[in-house]
Formats: structure tokens, C-alpha cells, sequence
């Protein structure tokens, strides 16, 4: 690896597990004295390490990590805990445990101060509020508000008649096209584009006709976007992503797509024109969603699927196409015995 | 979702059903004088909008549907319509209607005023038109020719010894490495990057080789690129995309691909290097093409398939690896078929 | 294709065969007097043009070629070579010889001139090497470090805290954000995040908790990185690719993932968290690999193959799930046989 110098850590964590058992409302097996400093996957982990046990399969590893003390969530046996020498944190959630210990360790994040850069260009009729932060090379359109507390990193480009919402947060190089409205408090990785033309093209005897874009993009609140995704204006109406939505790094979100609450969509995911997510749907890396499918609230797909029919609530899908996860794997264990039965049936043959 | 305020849509439709069968040349089946101001899809359509019906699904919805008006594919038998009280609109092609009539709808897209924005940063010897509009932050290299009606929005990049063809647009962010052409009348949306160097890299005995990348990318007339996509230069000679082309966003163009004419490529397809896809070809989404592979004219490959051989002209092909759809459906219905198969087999084993 | 003008190829190539042949210390068996004035591709190429010849299958098409001359891979017979007319010649390796040969013929980059682009924004604490390229509009955050010969092109975004190597090339519009540090020789095509956010979130009973990411990003020395990928920053520690390793466009690297020296990565392939490459490997196009997964040196997988377990060392997978090729090979036959099997079963039974 480099030789280049420079800490990508901050300065992180120091306390000792009585602290960590008292800050995080856990109960403490083993010593309250000893000192944690880093924090590191169970692998990893050595001495003065906290590290973190949300499975038994993690837990099949404390034994021999060398981390001083682990989170646990409450309900798993951790085999071989020597209380008189480590410490284990039982919590109810040891992932949201973390979630709460690193938001401590986090650094400020850097970003441009409130104001807006001489070298941004902010059309005169945009309403840009004195408490949000506007950087270098920014671009405000027409009409366009820019709410409290919102911050556009360098280079961010907003169009015309667009809102972007308070404490919202868009990073370097994000571009945010005419009439697309962002909502409050949330977070656009650099590179994203919202509000791109929906692909929308017919074949016609005299050649391609494109099929004008007219309508819009409403991202809701506590909406966070991966780097480089793409979320692109609605063909007429609206492309909806919903409050607490989280979408991973280059995703693609077609015209007239309609998000849900809540839902989680990891790397790489794609979906298809008019594509419908109810609330709470969880789409594992890499699926693709045919044009028109709905999926029902809180279903899960599993990665890599490709989706051509629409998932009932609540179900488990896998695979392409995509079935219950149970179909899934029956068709991949029958596959993988599939040479081996062909061979069989064969030698059987007369 | 989000209550921040925002109107995403633009002004809109507002005509009577007889304005609009004049306007499209349309068969009127029902009143003239119904008022339609907004244009939704079949399912959500209410009083006062106009919606359309491709075929015989959308037909099946009108009769449940609350829209006053459709545009209806000459051929499509509508069950249950009641001319007293709605109207049809019967036109040759009724996404071609649609896309006349949104033509009509969209509002103007606000672009950068004609000339160069005092921030942009344009070599000396570059040649701009005075009829171009270079927005602002837009960089433009040596001996680059930026021509008549070609807009830059923010923050596009153009290297050196490149063409920006008439009347085409950069998106904000674009990037076109040195020595790309692209044609006239383009549109590129913002983040798509043209003319990085292509993948090219061998594994020699003393550690991996890079093999540079002195072609270029010559990119035809009326062609779209969506955001975020990639056309990297050939290694040698060109890599090319032909007139009228349309490329979804997330597209990887690999180097020293020749893609034809009017050729429809969807979000997230993946072209290896020197891919040929011959005219008028179109990929569903997520399609990705082995390098070398030639797709024929006319041919289409279904969305998600993997392509590792040449496709034949006209050709209609399905799945990874891809094959011909009426195999790909066998397959797919076989493979659902097979734990069953398999339990019944061993059922009957001795 | 469009009738714009605009060369997109450099100068290039005017030798003679004997002076190709001192160049490369290549074994000559033809004349020395031939004179090459392009580089093509087998088929495409015409008189006066030198081709290479990489494999039997490339040898084949010599006889039919139009090309003068040809760079051999020793040990590959070419059937129908006449030495009187053309000629060849034999080095070990041929794609080594006509990367040695392309270095010769490309163009210098162009790229911003020494010193810092009145436009730029650099932060009074960071420390920008005198002998750096810093090109309009690029941002540079408190205390970075932007070595001896880095480039940053146009609207390139370094953080806060950051460390760009000596030599290093930051594309236009790549952003590397806070506490990341990019090794020297490396070049990051355009539109490049480094240390956007992991995607950490956690369902909790009070909706979605987001796991803070306050790791950062190491990337070694001569690492290639293709237009628009992304590598996230880690959880806790470093998400770090190792020296030598080649990553294509639209890649996506999740937080916390160790990659190897000198692996290859071709376009869209996809790593979720904390997957591991050793050294060596190589990922074909489209590649998937689930969190946590490890695959050892030297191994290589497929294109667009998901793996879901790890890969041995050496070993070569594909498919999804990636098995062995050998096996995936015979999965791919068996399934292609399996509709033929299924009728042939139910004509038999009872």
C-alpha cells in the first residue's frame, strides 16, 4: 500500500466500557475499567479494540478476536467469554449501538460556510435563504429557493424553479434540474442527477420520435442519495421518492417511478419506468425492476434479482426472474444437480 | 411525503377534445367539447384529464378509469366506452400523439443566455460561434469548435481539438475529453463522460501494462446520452455512435465499440470493447455485451440478458447467456419446473 | 454518421518494417522496407497498416487482411503468410509490443498548465505543491496535500484533509472528498467519487437508523480508476485499494472493502461491503460480489457472474452464483438441454 502519508481517521473513540455501558444503556459482563480506544470488525480487532456481535455467527469469532469488549445484541450466546478479562455490552440492537457510538466519533464534515461564494452564480430572481451555505462554482436558476440551512457543495448545479429543502445537503458536482423539488434534511452524494429527461422514445415509421419530458421530480424528507444515482423527471405528473428513503450509488430511478417511505436501495439497483415501491420495500445490490411493477410494502428482493412481476407485501424475492426466496433456492440447488441428472438419466437411456 | 412547496409541473394542457382531434388529426369518437388540462396515466386519470391506450391492457382500464378523454391506437377495440359521456381520440400511433402533444406542453428549458459566461474558461484558440451559449464554470480546450446554437449549461467540460456540433446540448458536468466529436442536434445529459480512455491493460511478466488509448469517439447527429453514462475513446480509430441513437442513463460504451444508427440502448446496459451493434438495434435494460460480440440490424435483446455471441439481424434474443426468446421461455419455464422434476424423479428411483 | 468535421486521431504511426523491428527487437520474416502510416484491427485493416496478432484466431485472419504488417505473439503459427509481399513481426508478446508502440504514438494530454487557475479555490491551510496542475474551478479543502506533478483538472474537488500523490491525475469533475488519500502515479478518470458515504443503515422499531461512515479511503500508487465508479469511504478504519490495480468505468466499491495489487476490474462490476480481493485478481464485466466476500489471489471471475462465497485462491469462477467455470459451463449446457429433457421425460411417462 502507499507510502503516501495522511490519516484518513479521526480522532475517534477513547472511553472505558463502564463509560460506553453507561452511555449506551447496556448491560456490562466483565470489567468496567478497561479502555477502548478503536473500533473494528471482529476479525480485525485487536487489544483495546471494541468490536461489535450482531449474529452467532459473529460471535463463533470473539473467542479468538483480540478486542477488549464487544456490543452484543441481547438474545445471542457468545461461547467462550471470559467476563474476568473482556467485556461484552448487551443491547437490544447491537448495529443501532453502533449507529449511536459512531455518530460521537464522527467529525464534523466539512463544508462551505453560511453565505454564498463569490464565484457561485445565483440567477437574481432565486430566493437563497441567509442561513444556507452556498460553495464555489454553485449555480442557482430562475426562481429557484434555497432553503434554511441547506448547503450546496462545490459545484452543485440547481436549475430553475426548483426548492431544495432545509438542511438539505447537496454534494459536490450534484445537479438538480428545472422544476425538481428536494425536501428537507436530506443528503445527495456528489455526482448525483436529479430530473434528467425519462427515456422516453417510440419507434415511429419516420424514425425515433422522442417523447417530450414534462413533468417533475419530488424528493420527500430524510431522503438520502448515493453518488452518481440518477432519479429522472416524471414523463407528465411526478417521479415520487419517499420520506426516509435511502438509495445506494449509481442507481437508477426512471420517469415516473414511485418510492415509498422508508425504503432501503442498495448498489447498482435499476428501475424501470412507472416502477412502484410501497413503503418499507428493501432491494438488495444489483436488482432490476421491469417497467410498470409494483412491489408491495415492506418486501424484500434479494440481490441481483431481476423483477418482471409485481411482489406481494410483505414477501421475500429472489432470483431472475425473481420468486419467493423459497422457489429461489429449490431452483438453484435443482440446477446445480442438473449436469449430474442429465448424466444419470443417459446412462439410463437405451 | 415532503410538504415543502414546489410545483414541479408546468403550465400545462388546456383544450377542448375537439381542439385536439384537429390538432392531432384525430377520429373524435364522442364529445367536442370536453375539457381535458391534464394528461395522466389510465389508472390514476381523473375528470379532466386526457390519457391514452397503447393496447389492449390499457384498453381493459378505460372503462374504470376517471379520465374524460383518450388517445387510442387506430385497431385497439375499447370495451365499454360510452360516447355520450367520453371521448376517444383515434390516432395511427398513440405514443406518437402523446409525444406531439407534450411537444406542445413543455415548457421551454431554461439554458444559459447566448454567449460566454464570464466564468467559463475558453482557450485562445478555440472557435465558438457567436450563437452558442457557454454557461457558467464551462471549460472549453485548445482548438476545440464549439458551433452555432450549441448551449454548455454549467460547468461543462470540453479538452482540446474537440467538435460540439450545431444546436447540441451538454448538460451541467458533461465532460468531452480531448480530440471527441459530437454531431448536431445532440443531447447530452448531465455527468455523461465521453472520450475517458478505454480499459485497456495486459498482464505482462513485470506487472500489468497499460495499452494507451490514442483513437477518439465520433458521435453522430440527434443523438441523446442519459446521465451519468460513459463512451470511452478507442484505442485505436474511433469508437462511434451513430445518428439518432438514444442511450439511457448508467450506459457503459466501452472503447472502439461501433454502435449504429437509431439504435435504442436502455439505463444500465454495458458494452465491452469493440462491441458492433449494426442499425436499429435496441437493448432492454441492464444488458451487457462481451467484448467483440456483433448484434444484428433490427435485433433486439431482451432487459437483463447477457450477450456472449453474435445476435442476427432481426433477431429477437433473450436471457444470459442470451438466445433466441422462444428458447429463453423454454428454458425459463423448464428451470421453474425442475425441483418438482427432480423430487419426482428420485421419487421413482429404485 | 455525422458529416462534423473534427480528426479525433493524433498523428500517429509512419515506420518503416525494419525500424519497427529495431524498435521492438521483434524477429523480422519479411521485408524491411514496408511502410505502416496507421494501426487497425485485423479485418479493418488496409494497406499500409500494421495489425497484431494475438492468438490462432487472429492468425487466421491474416491471409484475408489487407494490413502490411503484423506484431506476433512467438509460438502462433499464421497460416498463408507470404514474406515477399508482407510482414511480420515476432515478439513474446504482441498486446505488450503494441502498448509499447501506442505509448510512442499518443498525444501529450493536455491538461492545465503548472500553478493554480485564478478560478480554483484553495483552502489558505491546504499545500498545493508548487510544481502542481490546478485547473479552473478546482477546490482544494482545509489542510490537503496536493503533490509534486499531481494534476487536478477542470472543476476537480479535493475535501478537506485529503493527501493527492505525486504525479496523480484527477480528472475533471472528480471529487475526492474529506480524509481520503490518493497514492502518486494514479489517474482518476472524470466524474470519479472517492469517499462518498457507506451505505450504512439499520431498520430499528423507530424507523431507519443511519450508521455513521467516519473511516476514510486509501488508494495506492498507480491505481487507474474509470469515469463516474466510486469507492466508499469506511465505517470505521479504511476502504482501500491496493498499488497497481486497474478499476474501469461505472464500478462500485463499498465501504470497508480491501482490494489487492494489481487487480483488474472491468465496467459495472459491483462490491458490497467489506468484500476482499487479494492480489491479482481479475473481475470480468458486471461482476457482483456480496459483503463480507473473499476472493484470493490470482483468481479470476467471469462476467457478470454474483458471487455469493468466497473463491479460492488461483481459482477461476463464473456464474451466479459463481461456481468453478468448469461447472458453470456444464450448468450453462444442461440448462440449455433441459426443455428438450422435460418433454422427452413426460412423452415417457405413464
Amino acid at each position: 500500500m502507499t507510502e503516501t502519508r495522511g490519516e484518513t481517521s479521526p480522532g475517534g473513540l477513547r472511553a472505558s466500557t463502564g463509560q460506553l455501558a453507561a452511555l449506551l444503556d447496556a448491560e456490562l459482563i466483565g470489567p468496567a475499567d478497561l479502555t477502548v480506544h478503536t473500533f473494528e470488525p471482529i476479525e480485525q480487532a485487536t487489544a483495546g479494540a471494541l468490536t461489535f456481535i450482531r449474529s452467532a455467527m459473529y460471535a463463533a469469532g470473539w473467542a479468538r478476536s483480540g478486542a477488549s469488549a464487544a456490543l452484543v445484541s441481547r438474545g445471542i450466546e457468545v461461547p467462550g467469554h471470559d467476563a474476568t478479562r473482556r467485556a461484552l455490552l448487551v443491547v437490544p440492537n447491537a448495529d443501532v449501538a453502533v449507529a449511536r457510538l459512531l455518530e460521537r466519533m464522527a467529525p464534523e464534515r466539512e463544508h462551505p460556510p453560511v453565505g454564498v461564494h463569490p464565484s457561485a452564480a445565483v440567477h437574481p430572481s432565486a430566493r437563497v435563504s441567509a442561513l444556507a451555505c452556498v460553495g464555489p462554482g454553485c449555480v442557482v436558476g430562475a426562481e429557484s429557493e434555497i432553503a434554511e440551512g441547506a448547503v450546496l457543495e462545490a459545484g452543485a448545479c440547481v436549475g430553475a424553479r426548483c426548492v431544495i429543502g432545509a438542511g438539505t445537503r447537496l454534494g459536490p458536482r450534484v445537479t438538480v434540474l428545472d422544476r425538481c423539488v428536494v425536501g428537507a434534511r436530506c443528503v445527495l452524494a456528489p455526482g448525483v442527477v436529479i430530473g434528467a429527461d425519462g427515456f422516453g422514445f417510440v419507434r415511429g415509421p419516420a424514425g425515433i420520435v422522442k417523447v417530450p419530458q414534462v413533468g417533475g421530480v419530488r424528493i420527500g424528507d430524510d431522503v438520502e442519495i448515493g453518488a452518481n444515482s440518477c432519479v429522472d423527471r416524471a414523463k407528465t405528473g411526478e417521479t415520487t421518492i419517499g420520506d426516509g428513503t435511502k438509495i445506494d450509488n449509481l442507481v437508477q430511478i426512471a420517469h415516473n417511478c414511485r418510492v415509498g417511505k422508508r425504503c432501503i436501495i442498495c448498489g447498482q439497483c435499476g428501475l424501470a419506468g412507472s416502477v412502484v415501491l410501497e413503503d418499507d420495500v428493501t432491494l438488495g445490490g444489483g436488482v432490476q425492476i421491469m417497467d410498470g411493477v409494483r412491489v408491495g410494502a415492506g418486501a424484500s428482493v434479494g440481490a441481483r434479482s431481476g423483477v418482471h412481476r409485481d411482489v406481494p407485501a410483505g414477501a421475500s424475492y429472489l432470483g431472475a426472474p425473481a420468486v419467493p426466496v423459497r422457489e429461489a433456492a429449490a431452483q438453484m440447488a435443482a440446477i446445480k444437480r442438473l449436469p449430474d441428472l442429465i448424466k444419470r438419466l443417459r446412462e439410463r437411456e437405451p
